[in-house]
C-alpha cells in the first residue's frame, strides 16, 4: 500500500488521520491555514481569562515531527480539482491519490449581520476578542459615574444554550462574581448580570432532561439568569432584543450556531441543511472512493438515525476509521461508539452522561477535568493547564486578564 | 499629609510609586491605557515563542487591589492642564494635588518610515507581531521550492546591538538552530542566518569592553553573525540595505532606538534630545513642586555626569524616591545606586557587571535568571515562568509557537 494522502485541516479529525498514518508507507501531507492544532473544548477558558492561547494550542508540525513520512504545510485551501486529483491553495496546488477533508465548522448567524456585535468562539483570535470585550466592559464600568449605565456595562449576554453557551455563562459568572470582585472600587462586579438565552425549551438539548435541569440549577446557583424559549430578534452594539424586551449589555457572545466550512462548494456536491457534505457508510464522498470527508464538515448518521453531533469524540473516531480504511485494515462501514457527553458549568459543577449513567456536581466535574486533561495534546500543555486550574481552584484567581490598547 | 496623587503610567516607575503610597493617607489614582503592568525585560521571550503574554503581565488593578486608597483607571492621557491641576484623558479629566508622570518610552526610528517593515518590541502586541513574523517566515521557507529564496526567508536581521538586540539575536538563533530543527522537512532551519547589526564599534556599549567581547563571542558561538560599525541605510519589506550591501530577510526586527513618550509636549516644556523631560535634583519639573517625572520619560543625570539609562532599576529607584518625597520622608536629592547590569545571550550564557565584578557564562546566566524571577511580579507568574524555563532548558522546546491566520 502506498500513494500520496492529502489531509485538509489539522483539527481533531485531520490530526487523528495523520497520526494513525504516521510511519506508514504512505506519503502524507497535512494542510492547515494556521500553524497550530487547537483544543477547542477549552477555548471558552481562554475567552474568560483562565488559560493562555498557548496552553491549548500546539504547532501541528511539532506534534507530527516524529513521523518522517508526514509533511505539514501552512496553506489555505481554496478548492479541489477532483478530476485532476489536486487540492488548490491560491496559486499553489497539492496532488493526491487519497484526499481527506477535515476542515470543520465555522460560526453561523443564520444570515444575520451580527458577527461584529456578538462575536462567537471558534479560533484563538475569537477567544482573545471576547476576553477583551468582557474585561473592557468591566474597566468601562469602573469609569462610569451613572449607576444604571454601570449596571448595563456589567451585563453579559450569552446567546445559545448548548455546551459552549453553558460553559461561557458559568465561567463569566465566576469571573465577575468571584475573581475580580476585590479589584474594583466603583464597578459592582459581584452584582454583574449574566444572562443565557436559549430558543429551545431547555439548556443542553442533546443531553437528557435530567442533565438539562441540573445545568440550569447549577447556573442559577452561580447567579446566571437562564432564559429558555426566548428568541433573539435583533442584536446591535451592546443591545440584544427579544421581541419587545431590550437588554443593554457590556458584552454579547454568540454561541447559538455553527455551520460547516464550504467544502461542499469546493467539491461541487450538495450540502445538507447545516452546510455539511453528505457521505456514504464508509465516509466517502458518493462515488469517490479516494475522497473522504470527516469531522464537523461531514454529515454522518448515527445508529439512532440522527446526525452525529459536532464534537471531538465523533471527529476522532471518524479520523481513526478513515486512517484504517486507507491502511486497508477494515472494510466495515463506520460505526460511532458513543462514550458519553460532558459539559462543565463552573468550579465543582458539571454534567456527565455515559449511557444510562448520569453524573452531576463534583464527581461530574472531576470526570470532566480528567477527560479534558487526558485528551489535551502534549505533555507540557497538560502540566501547565493542570497548574492553572489548581491555582484557580484554590485562589479563585485567573492568569490571563489582559487587554491590549488599540493600535 | 494628604491630598490627591495622580500617577500616569503603570510601568516599573509608576507602579513602584503607587505601591509605596499604598495604605497611606493619600488618595491615589493610577492611569494607564492598558490594563496590565508589563515586565518588559522578558518581552523578547514572548517575541521568540518562549513565554506567553500572560506570563509577563499582570492586571494593574489586581496588583494594587489590597490598597484601598488606590484607584486604577484604564484611560489614555492626552494632556496636562498644569494651572488647573488636571490630567486630561480625551473627554474625561482627573484633578490632582500631586502629579507623577511615568509614561515611559516608545519606539523610535530616527524619522524613518520603517515601523511596518521592521517592527520593534515595546508592547505585548509588538511581541505577538514579531513572533508571528519569525514563525511565518519559517513556514513560508518550508513551502519554498527555490533554495536561495528559502535561505533568504531563513535570514533574520536584528538592528541594534543593545541588550534587547543581543537577547533577541540569541533567542532567535536558539529557536531556529535548536528548537524547531526536527519539525521541518524542507526548510533548513539549522542553517538559518541570524545577523545583528550595530552602528557603534561594539555590542552592549553601556557595558565594559570585556563584556562586549564576551557577548559577541557567545553570540557567534550560537551562530549569530555580528556586524559592528555597520549603518543601515534603508529598510523595505524583507530587505535591509547597508550602503551597497543588500540583505534579504524573512524578518527584520528593530531594536536600535527608543524615544520618550510625549510628556514634554503635554507639560509644555522643552525635551532633551531623546524626547525626555528635564527634571531637577528632586525629580520635579522645574519650578513645579507638585509635578514629578520618573522612569524612561525623565532625563536624570547620574553621579558620573552621564544620563541614567532607561532600565527597570533606575525607574524603580526613582519611583521609590518620589513616593518618599510625597510622604515627606526625605528632603535629599535623588541619587541612583547602580547595582549592576545584566544581559542574557542564550541558554547558559549571559554577561553581568556589578561594580568591578564582571561575570560571564553559566554563572552570569544563573544570576540573570534569579534576578528576573525575583523581580517578576506575582507569585503565580514566577512559578509559571520558572516552569517554562525549566522545560525549555531540558527539552530545548518552546511553548508558544502560535500563528493566527489573518482575519
Amino acid at each position: 500500500m502506498s500513494g500520496k494522502v492529502v489531509i485538509v485541516g489539522a483539527g481533531f479529525a485531520g490530526l487523528t488521520v495523520a497520526k494513525k498514518l504516521g510511519n506508514s508507507s504512505f506519503e502524507v501531507t497535512i494542510l492547515d491555514r494556521s500553524n497550530h492544532h487547537l483544543f477547542q473544548p477549552l477555548l471558552y477558558q481562554v475567552a474568560t481569562a483562565m488559560l493562555s492561547p498557548a496552553d491549548i494550542a500546539v504547532p501541528v508540525r511539532h506534534v507530527l515531527s516524529q513521523y518522517m513520512n508526514i509533511n505539514v504545510k501552512m496553506l489555505e485551501v481554496t478548492g479541489v480539482d477532483i478530476l485532476g486529483k489536486r487540492v488548490l491553495c491560491g496559486g499553489e496546488s497539492e496532488s493526491f491519490d487519497t484526499l481527506v477533508i477535515a476542515t470543520g465548522a465555522q460560526n453561523f448567524y443564520f444570515g444575520n449581520p451580527w458577527e461584529k456585535v456578538a462575536p462567537s468562539l471558534k479560533t484563538l483570535d475569537d477567544a482573545r476578542a471576547i476576553r477583551k470585550r468582557i474585561l473592557t466592559a468591566m474597566e468601562r464600568a469602573e469609569l462610569e459615574k451613572n449607576s444604571s449605565r454601570r449596571a448595563e456595562l456589567l451585563t453579559f449576554v450569552i446567546i445559545g444554550g448548548g455546551p459552549t453557551g453553558v460553559e461561557m455563562a458559568g465561567a463569566i459568572a465566576e469571573l465577575t462574581h468571584q475573581t475580580v470582585v476585590g479589584d474594583f472600587r466603583v464597578a459592582e462586579a459581584e452584582r454583574a448580570r449574566v444572562v443565557i438565552i436559549e430558543a429551545g425549551d431547555r439548556l443542553l438539548s442533546t443531553f437528557s432532561e435530567e442533565s438539562s435541569r441540573e445545568a440550569q440549577r447549577a447556573l442559577e446557583h452561580l447567579g446566571v439568569e437562564v432564559r429558555v424559549k426566548a428568541r433573539v430578534s435583533d442584536i446591535s452594539e451592546g443591545v440584544v432584543r427579544l421581541g419587545d424586551e431590550v437588554i443593554a449589555a457590556g458584552a454579547v457572545i454568540w454561541a447559538a450556531g455553527v455551520r460547516a466550512t464550504p467544502a461542499a462548494a469546493w467539491l461541487g456536491v450538495p450540502a445538507d441543511r447545516a452546510g455539511r457534505v453528505v457521505v456514504d457508510a464508509h465516509l466517502n464522498l458518493a462515488g469517490q472512493k479516494s475522497i473522504y470527508v470527516v469531522g464537523d464538515v461531514a454529515a454522518v448518521t448515527g445508529s439512532d438515525g440522527k446526525p452525529l453531533p459536532g464534537v471531538a469524540p465523533v471527529a476522532m473516531q471518524e479520523g481513526r476509521y478513515v486512517a484504517r480504511r486507507i491502511l486497508g485494515e477494515t472494510t466495515e462501514p463506520f460505526r460511532y461508539r458513543d462514550k458519553g457527553s460532558l459539559a462543565t458549568i463552573g468550579r465543582r459543577a458539571a454534567v456527565a452522561e455515559m449511557g444510562s449513567l448520569k453524573l452531576r456536581g463534583f464527581i461530574a466535574w472531576v470526570t470532566w477535568t480528567v477527560v479534558h486533561i487526558y485528551y489535551l495534546i502534549g505533555f507540557r500543555n497538560r502540566v501547565v493547564v493542570l497548574m492553572e486550574w489548581a491555582w484557580a481552584y484554590f485562589t479563585r484567581q485567573r492568569g490571563a486578564r489582559l487587554i491590549s490598547p488599540e493600535t
